[in-house]
């Protein structure tokens, strides 16, 4: 059995999976895109407000401050904690709790609806859009204890992040198009940086400023779906339709995770890697993708060439146990059993937003050493898994990737190399 | 969004799908194997027993009766309902369950340990093995009623095949190599058709010629990690050790997972389309294999090439409901929600034994047209797999692939096709 020779990976297959995520991390930061889509922005005759939120409000933010300068009049940065890198003049910049609301970005949001709603015809607002928005900005119409309640079962029961925003839409003063309708009479211009499989606007921290196509039945039948508990105000709240229409919004997406494989490609064929994308709509659960991509490393490890497979968009955790861990760091520790003894192959998976799940890490990284070295410290991926603790196994093997926050948020991307000898 | 579109699949695509199984099984049928493995058998100066056990028990006996004619002394074929052909002459055969045992099975098990029991030094047993024989091949050390309940625990909480072999090994009279040391003084001359990934000949057919690896104390883990009901008479079973070690046998391998896919890639790269092996080990999920193979298909529908992506393995299903299906009706299934409204894609997954769980199917086949169609039935692929009920959903959209027995049993395959426009 190989799993029993001694063998040490090459040190360069690690350095070559970061060298590769961390390229297209750097392509697909956001600020080149924010200066592009800002040409189109229309000079108001009123005030220019920026509200910014989500994972990469900051650098968003930062980067629409440094084009407009004085141009703008106000604005507010809602981000993560730890996600505000310095002040930008102009600019209030407030942190929040992800992936669980938490009040700090509950009163962050009521500063910035009050920042919009005294707005006239002439003013607008510049909308700067990012993943994890879902999260940071929300003032929800029912307390925010029960909400995070409802977040818990519905991460815990394993709802797609579809059905998770549907809910969260009707429970929301904001969500849903709804921040647009507060803007109203001004007017909205928004720059989303997708983060959402298929780029859908509604979707992208549950759409703020787009008409929701989800409806108060939609919504019901995910409570009867996953037998949600739900208290009489909450029925209540989700009984009351979003917008369905907004006429004081122009909207540019930018970045994607199409764009994040692209550069993953790029980076792997400029280190010697023949890359092939197997896809950018990854959905199902990570465990199991991590299963398939290992089967899929092992199935080419001796085909005697320098290979690249690499599958981006989002995949789901259905959460077990009580540990600490993200869907990238499961999708890769899921693939550490089939490159067992392996010499030549590695599984990296890493979220561009550099926080995986509530973990200081952006992902993970394994290789045929890595069950070796779970067994020595007496730990299994079955038991890992079971215990939803990807983290702390990933660790024990120096399998961690630390990125730090990116700045930018357009999804997930894993990559498996194989080197030919 | 493409799903709206009206649109039809050409039919060929359907064909082109079909024609890849067929042509793989046929490649893949067990009696030129057979034949080219007795060469090398000895020509014993007693007498020569047959004991063919498993899914392909027919067409192997019927190859060795064909290739040995009067040589043979007498002989016994253990296989599925349904799956004896015609009689051979000099060899009785028999039916049984499978998946499930059943009394027949343990009947016919009973004769063949008969007729080995009383051979001496200078007999000669050929033992042909294929899988499915773990519930056709078997004499429970405990009433049958006991070893079915176990048996349901161990496929209701999805333990691998390895694992519930472990168990099955340490319960039964003739697996884990206790056939052969009946058989013992007479000689075991075994060929065996592999139908596991990896093609490990303890597992096949859990190994009733062949050392087991696996111990008192690895069943008694399993006990605990899916936390088993047990009687004490089972429980004394599974104390009793497996042997280590076995004198009087030889083996021949033949047939693999690895023949079956490369045999689908040469079928179509013969219909003209390039195709990539992902793996010959897929061993997750059946339904996230098939929305990860989905996502695939989906992601190169556009490349303007004729392409073919194919995954061999096993995959595993978690029951879920009480509905009927098939692992590989259930990867096909998955895959449809990926495929939806695009007109030039299929997959297809097929049991290379035309026999995919207590079914009639072979597997399943879905295209961008599956979805709309289960829609107009009121039926939902998510709905499907809660209920554990593929065979009747994919009969609902004319999605079931129907070879019946196909005489072989080298694990299963699935492919993706995709057609330039």
């Amino acid at each position: 059995m190989q799993r029993h020779t001694p063998h040490t990976p090459s040190p360069s297959l690690r350095e070559d999976a970061e060298k590769v995520i961390h390229h297209a991390i750097d392509r697909n930061l956001p600020g080149p895109a924010v200066h592009a889509a800002l040409r189109d922005l229309p000079v108001p005759e009123g005030c220019l407000v920026l509200v910014a939120i989500g994972k990469a409000a900051w650098a968003m933010a930062k980067a629409a401050s440094d084009e407009l300068g004085e141009k703008l009049d106000c604005g507010i940065v809602i981000t993560k904690y730890g996600h505000v890198e310095k002040p930008i003049s102009g600019v209030t910049c407030y942190e929040g709790g992800h992936p669980v609301v938490d009040a700090a970005s509950v009163d962050a949001t009521r500063k910035a609806e009050s920042l919009v709603e005294g707005l006239g015809s002439h003013d607008l607002v510049l909308f700067l859009v990012s993943g994890g928005g879902s999260a940071l900005f929300e003032d929800p119409k029912i307390p925010l204890a029960q909400l995070e309640d409802i977040t818990r079962q519905l991460l815990a029961c394993g709802a797609s992040i579809e059905e998770m925003n549907t809910i969260r839409k009707h429970l929301s003063h904001v969500k849903g198009g709804r921040f647009a309708q507060l803007c109203s009479p001004a007017h909205v211009f928004v720059i989303a940086l997708s983060d959402v499989v298929g780029d859908r606007l509604d979707t992208i921290a549950s759409g703020p400023a787009y008409p929701d196509s989800s409806t108060v039945a939609d919504a019901l039948d995910i409570v009867d779906r996953y037998e949600l508990s739900l208290s009489p105000s909450a029925l209540a709240a989700l009984g009351e339709e979003t917008p369905k229409e907004l006429d004081n919004v122009q909207t540019h997406i930018t970045g994607s995770v199409r764009a994040l494989v692209a550069s993953a490609a790029e980076a792997c064929a400029k280190l010697g890697y023949d890359p092939l994308v197997l896809t950018t709509s990854l959905d199902c659960e990570a465990r199991e993708a991590g299963a398939f991509l290992g089967a899929i490393a092992r199935e080419h490890a001796s085909d005697g060439r320098d290979l690249a497979f690499i599958a981006g968009g989002e995949t789901v955790v259905h959460l077990r146990g009580s540990g600490l861990g993200g869907r990238n760091q499961e999708l890769a520790l899921s693939a550490a059993p089939a490159l067992a003894g392996l010499e030549n192959t590695c599984v990296i998976a890493v979220g561009s937003d550099g926080t995986d799940g509530p973990t200081d890490a952006a992902g993970g990284y394994v290789d045929g050493t890595t069950t070796r070295l779970l067994a020595e410290a007496g730990l299994s991926v079955p038991d890992t898994l079971d215990a939803s603790d990807s983290y702390h196994t990933l660790a024990a093997c120096d399998g961690l990737v630390i990125t730090g926050p990116t700045g930018t948020n357009v999804n997930d991307v894993a990559v498996a190399l194989i080197r030919a000898s």
